[in-house]
Formats: structure tokens, C-alpha cells, sequence
């Protein structure tokens, strides 16, 4: 059997701000011989997400941080090429985290299969049908628990797990404002996706002015994809009793210099709650959240949108755009078949 | 019938840091004729509590900030002098939302009368029994829900909230580390009110480091009287889906410069909730708390400090023993009976 090379962009340092190419270099290594029980898979699908950032810092966090010298941790969808588990065949398709790499070989025990008969596009899976759509499903309805008529403000509402999360809160009756970073997505919020307002961050000037303007009740439910300044000001237009569902903090990832919220005592004078979570807290609901998620997909009523990168050499730069506000919907890395 | 003279210390102008006798002086004003409904106090005790610093500053808040030119708000008992009210009469005992005031004159309806005949004395409704005590019932038991088993971790722990916050938590079978000023803090909290240990801020060094050696499991509850530096600190100790109950920041009340959170986002990497409240939201279920926290009293499984000041005239001075931490327990100004 001839040696099968993987190519695989790896960790071999830290990055102090946004990762560089000597943070995450290329290297050809040879795959191992297929063990006991192991799959492995040809990645057609690498998702590009920004909790990969935090997994390369040294910092704790909810999964082990990358290990220095190991492939760069992502969830992959792949084609089996090579199975040594009974219930995968050559040409299954399947799903598990793999990393930035050609070739992904793991227990079949951590593969989830997909079939490719439903319709649905396989990217999905990484997206809307994926961790961000349930990100977005449980992040909103668990921890949020917003209610008819209430109203809720969601920032980097055109990313992948915005766009959800406000879709969501308008099928609960809400009234949903989301903050994007340019005219394109403001108009794509308000127009297809159904949002009561946008308000462009870029363009806006003073975020408290902005937010008071377009949240005349108040805000009941925040969503914060971004900390920062943006969630300063929010905490000063929340209601009484309001919920802020602290999912991913892009805008911290990259920053050295953590952003200074002045207004957090607003929790006390505001009995605010503060909730982190991660989409595993979740993880043996997964299943009502996928099909939930699937069927509002199959009956029109939640668009995503994706972006998709061709090639396993632009994930570095296509990665990037993550942190800039550059791409818009989900951001997934393809390697086409040849 | 001789016109009486009121003595109050009324908000002249708005603290920038500590209030100083320029923002808040003293006057003496005649008490209007007892208007319909109305009881008029002669003031036995007055609660001095952090949230009155905030309540100078013209900030968003539970309750409206003090007008300025309005006496400065604040809990007190007195002994009825005049009533125009049915259910009170001259000789009975009550409390209410006063003022740094000799006199209260308001509406009966505010009025909650004390029974003097219960041998507990009346400063304890200011405290242990008042909302001191009440603020630390249903902010552990309600927004920290602590399990047994489980370590909570307390600041300010030799306060008026913070003792009664862990005196309840061992109840509940916890291991209960406390944070306070001084050694002499400290051994009343691992002697007398048999925390399972203390630690000297002042004297500790790292906080975070004190923390995990006082904490060898993490901590599950943190009970946050401070804000600032040691809840940055509390926040890389929190064990997964911890609770992080925001009471009152009296780090921040006085500051200008309000502390800068490095550790916020550990929020989504240990899936904490931070939740602030006052006690105010439990105002419904105030009968049950008083109830249980006497009966504790009575049991003698509850032990209170109190730090009695005498005399109108010291109001500022002692209320300033808040923020420098040089009182022990729940600190009250009394004005003798002649």
C-alpha cells in the first residue's frame, strides 16, 4: 500500500493577536496505518469558526487548548476512504472534529454519518443544521428564554449564528434588532430575514444612542457574539430582569488588550443576568435541536447564508476573515473532489 | 402647637468619589403639619448601606437617584410622635424608607410597625432580619442555588450580607470560604461562625492563588460584594456552570475608574452565569425570609454583628466606614432617646 501524505496546517506557536503563517505553518506528514477500530476520512468540508482562536491560546477553556506542534482543531465533513469500523463503508460521508488537514483518521465511535440522499446541502451540516444553528437555537430559546413582544438585540447579526438567533426570535413573537458591519447586511437583515432594525456599527456613531433609537422599549435579551464596546453600551439599555447570552466574544479573541466594560454594575441596578454557555452544554439535546432546525429549514421559514472558501491552502487567510467582519453567514472551508 | 425643627443631611451635590461634607451638609428645617394618612417618626435607627452611595450618583438604577436638595434616603425605625393614621398611634414603633433625617414624616401606608415586646432588639430589623439579611437569603439561595457538597466563595465576608451569606451556606452544606480586611475578620469567620476558611485580601497577595488554595475543587458560587480585582480573580477559579451572584459593587461605587474585567470571558469558557439583583425583587416573598431568618435567630444557628454609631451628626463620617473597611458587621447610626 503507498503511503498516503497528509497536509496538515498545524499550531507551532501561540499567537498574540491574530494568528500568522509562522503561527500556523504547512507540513506533509505521512498518515498512519489504519488502527482498530479507525476511520479515515478524505475532509471535503473544514468549518471555520472563531472559537478556534481561543483554542490556540494557553488561556482555560470549556476544551483542552491545541496541543503545540498538533493539527489546528476544526469540525470536518469527509468521505471515507479507508475503514477499518463495521459501520462505515468506503464513500459513507461523515462528520467529527477533525482539524486543518487533508486527511482526517479517527475511532468511527466519534463519526456521525450523513446521508447525502435528505437534499440538503453537506455544508449545512457544519452551519445552520450544525454547531452555530444550534449555538443559535439553544443560546436563544435556554438561556435567553425571550418572550412574545419582548425585544431582542443580537450583534454580528449577519454571521452565521446571528442570522439564526434572530430568525428564531422573530418566529417567537420578538421584536429583533440586529447590528452588522456594513449596508449590504443591515439591508439583507431587514429585508429577507425579517428584522424590525438594523443598525450598522461602522456608521452608527455612539452604539447607546444607536440602540436606545432602535430599542424604544428597552432590550430584553441580548445576544452578544462580540463583548467589547458593544456590550457596554448595550448593558445600559437593558430592562429589568434582562438576559444577555454571552456566546462568542470575537472581538476579545484577538485582543491583547481586553476591552473595559464601565457599565457591569448596570446587572445590579438592572438585575441583568450574564450567561455564558457552549453549544456542548447542550450536547445530548442535539438531536431535537437538529431537527427542529431542520424542519423550519425544509418549510422556508430560516434562510442561512454561507460562505465557502475553496482550498486547503486559502484556510489560514479565509479564517482570518473571520475577525475583520468581512465574510458574511457561515464561513466553510471546501476541498474539492477531484 | 410650636413649630418643630427637622435636622437632615440632604444631597447638595453629587460625590465624584467618597462623599464629603460639601455634597452632602446639614440643615435644620421645620416639619410640615401632619397631612392626611400621615405618622410622623422620631428616629431611633438608621441603616447606613453601600446602595446609598449609589443612589447620590446620577445613574440608572433600581430606585430613582436622590434629588438633589433631598434629604439623603435611607432605612430607619422610630417611635411614632404624631399620627394622622388609624393603625398607628403615638408610643408605637416602626420602620420605613427615611432619611439622614431626626424626623420621617410620611404616609402610615410605608410604615411597617416592629413589635418591641419580642425581646430582639430593634437595630436587627435594620440587619440580620431587615434587608441585610434578606439580601443575603434569596441572593444565595435563589440566584447562587447552592448544592451541598458544593464551595462557595464569599467577599466582603465579614459584612452584614457577607456573614449571613455563609452562615446560610453551611447550613446548606457547603464549604464556604470567606474574603475579609483583617486577621481579626478572619478568625471570627473560621471561629465563631465556623467558616471552613478566610483569607486576608490585605494581606494574601495574588488573589487568584489565595483563591485556589482556599478552593482545591473550585469554586461553584461566588457570592460577589466587590466587584473589581477579586471577582477578576474569582472568575479563573469558577468551576463549570457556576453561579456568580452580583449583589452590591462597593469597589465600584466610589470609583471614577471603574475596574477593568481581564477575565469576563471565562463567562463562556466555564459557562458561568453572573447574575445581579437586589432584594427589592423578592419584595413578595419578604414574610417568608424574615420568618426563616428569625427562626434561625431564635435557634441560635445565626450569629449577627452589629456596629452601632451614635448621633445624628456622625451620619457622614460613619457611613464612610464602608468603603474603607473598617467596620465589622451591619453598621447603624442610633439616636438616643433622651
Amino acid at each position: 500500500m503507498t503511503e498516503t501524505l497528509n497536509r496538515q496546517y498545524y499550531l507551532a506557536s501561540r499567537p498574540a493577536g491574530e494568528p500568522t503563517t509562522a503561527n500556523v505553518p504547512v507540513r506533509e506528514v505521512p498518515l498512519p496505518a489504519l488502527g482498530a477500530g479507525e476511520v479515515r476520512l478524505r475532509n471535503l468540508y473544514i468549518s471555520l469558526d472563531p472559537a478556534i482562536r481561543g483554542w490556540m491560546s494557553d488561556e482555560p477553556n470549556y476544551i483542552e487548548p491545541i496541543v503545540l506542534g498538533d493539527v489546528v482543531r476544526a469540525s470536518v465533513i469527509g468521505r471515507v476512504v479507508a475503514s477499518a469500523h463495521k459501520d462505515f463503508a468506503v464513500g459513507d460521508v461523515a462528520m467529527t472534529m477533525g482539524g486543518w488537514e487533508a486527511y482526517t483518521q479517527v475511532q468511527g465511535a466519534t463519526l456521525n454519518k450523513l446521508d447525502e440522499t435528505l437534499g440538503i446541502p453537506l455544508s449545512q451540516f457544519l452551519g445552520v443544521l450544525g454547531p452555530t444553528g444550534l449555538t443559535a437555537y439553544f443560546g436563544l430559546l435556554e438561556i435567553g428564554q425571550p418572550k412574545a413582544g419582548e425585544t431582542v438585540l443580537v450583534s454580528a447579526a449577519a454571521g452565521a449564528v446571528g442570522s439564526v438567533v434572530g430568525q428564531i426570535a422573530k418566529m417567537q413573537g420578538c421584536r429583533v434588532v440586529g447590528m452588522a458591519g456594513s449596508e449590504a447586511k443591515c439591508n439583507w437583515l431587514t429585508g429577507e430575514l425579517g428584522f424590525d432594525a438594523a443598525i450598522n456599527y461602522k456608521t452608527c456613531g455612539d452604539y447607546r444612542q444607536a440602540i436606545a433609537a432602535a430599542c424604544p422599549d428597552g432590550v430584553d435579551v441580548y445576544f452578544d457574539n462580540v463583548g467589547g464596546e458593544i456590550l457596554d453600551a448595550a448593558l445600559r439599555q437593558m430592562n429589568r430582569f434582562g438576559r444577555v447570552v454571552v456566546c462568542g466574544w470575537i472581538a476579545s479573541y484577538n485582543a491583547d488588550e481586553v476591552p473595559h466594560l464601565k457599565n457591569l454594575w448596570q446587572l445590579v441596578a438592572r438585575s441583568v443576568t450574564l450567561r455564558g454557555f457552549v453549544v456542548l452544554d447542550f450536547l445530548e439535546r442535539f438531536p431535537e435541536g437538529v431537527a427542529q432546525l431542520a424542519q423550519w429549514v425544509m418549510d422556508g421559514k430560516l434562510q442561512s447564508r454561507e460562505e465557502i472558501i475553496d482550498g486547503l491552502d486559502n484556510v489560514l487567510p479565509g479564517f482570518l476573515r473571520l475577525f475583520n467582519g468581512s465574510n458574511q453567514g457561515k464561513l466553510v472551508l471546501r476541498i474539492p473532489e477531484e
